[in-house]
């Protein structure tokens, strides 16, 4: 990983249907985020889901490229027919869609030379100039060209593989965090916690989520911050709000 | 003489720093794409999940709303400093954000006037000239204005009132889907599936999702057309296929 700079943001394109259909849930957004925000101090600022369509495949990845300093795309580089990730990228960069001679090794020697069909050649096309993502449960490389890192949509080979992205990436400050459970609701708290956020509006972001545990409703305070000191003091004030609201804060 | 088929799309706008920075996991896209899908035949082509800002809030629900049919967004109508999708919407259809008289009302009778405090009045307030979506769990109503239709992010609470947005919403036709699970690798049968959906590329949509269950690597091949007949037609193409390669199907 190179040098630290202050704030570094991406976004995430989840390429396929079976996610927009609601068949299956997706559990690469939070996996992928977490190991952003906790691995790399990189914040997450957008996330897509798209159907397996290469033109507007093409098109999320040409606008998302251009807006954030890296792009993660999960899905559709297998070896079927909607597997159609690495040729729409190349659409959006126009470059050609050719194979990767080193992906192309890699898979022979999995698979065998006897064994090496046209699906399982077809994970070796890539976008002209891209550098492999190597992927140590499967074989079958993920890719980066310029700012768009593509990995596979299986959760389990995707967070395999996720420590072998860390080398193209910029390392940015990281993001402490802290939460606060209580037993109240958001509205009984509502106007103080809004200028608490008011105050600190520069440095630290305060979020409210209502849950419900064991039949009893609830708040979680999340508070952001790149600087721990800061989080400290607005974590204070909000100690010293629970406190005078007798708030009853449930242990984690 | 063509027939007519409607199809009908929208597209899910997640609002919530929560969901991007990888805290909590999304439940609402499956939740809200399957009940389009099943019970108004509205098929999700797309999904973002965006940070709590008023700007950028406010230009995707302009982007998407124009785009799609309908647009559902989730999360940000709550009564803290956090919650301000309801403002961001006025400012992307440049209406007035101000209180709706039969949501003040509901809201009032809910929690007392004595307890009815700024922050449970906020959740009152709405874009001018929006309809309500009741909600039976918890008082505070989502609402309705042009295609957009915004709902809570809590799962709970969202599943009570996803029933009340129907009345609102054109029914499109039916999606039938069928699934075929297979003890198999998706390159055994990526270069036949991929002739199969080349032939009924019109009407029938293949998708092909491998998985893991009980040590074993699997195939799922979910088929998804507007047409009852054409499905089975494929499907029975596909059982075909997999008669031929002697592949072992997995009950469900």
């Amino acid at each position: 990983m190179k040098k630290k700079i202050k704030k570094i943001n991406a976004a995430i394109l989840i390429i396929g249907n079976e996610i927009l259909s609601g068949r299956t849930q997706d559990k690469n957004i939070a996996f992928i985020s977490n190991w952003l925000n906790l691995k790399c101090g990189i914040t997450v600022n957008e996330v897509r889901i798209i159907p397996d369509k290469e033109k507007i495949i093409a098109e999320n990845v040409s606008i998302l490229s251009k807006k954030f300093k890296y792009v993660f795309t999960t899905g559709g580089i297998g070896p079927t027919h909607d597997d159609i990730t690495a040729q729409s990228i190349s659409r959006a960069f126009k470059v050609k869609y050719e194979y990767h001679k080193e992906a192309y090794k890699i898979l022979e020697n999995y698979y065998g030379k006897k064994k090496f069909n046209d699906g399982r050649k077809k994970m070796a096309k890539m976008p002209s100039g891209a550098k492999l993502i190597y992927n140590p449960s499967s074989a079958a490389p993920g890719f980066i060209i310029k700012n768009v890192l593509s990995l596979p949509g299986v959760p389990s080979i995707l967070n395999s593989m996720i420590e072998n992205c860390k080398k193209y990436l910029i390392k940015g400050l990281k993001v402490y965090s802290q939460t606060i459970n209580l037993y109240t609701v958001e509205s009984n708290i509502s106007k103080q916690l809004g200028l608490i956020q008011k105050k600190n509006k520069k440095y630290v972001e305060i979020g409210s989520y209502p849950f419900f545990r064991l039949g009893k409703i609830g708040v979680s305070i999340v508070t952001r911050s790149t600087s721990l000191l800061k989080l400290k003091k607005v974590n204070k004030d909000l100690r010293k709000l629970v406190k005078l609201k007798k708030i009853v804060i449930l242990n984690h």
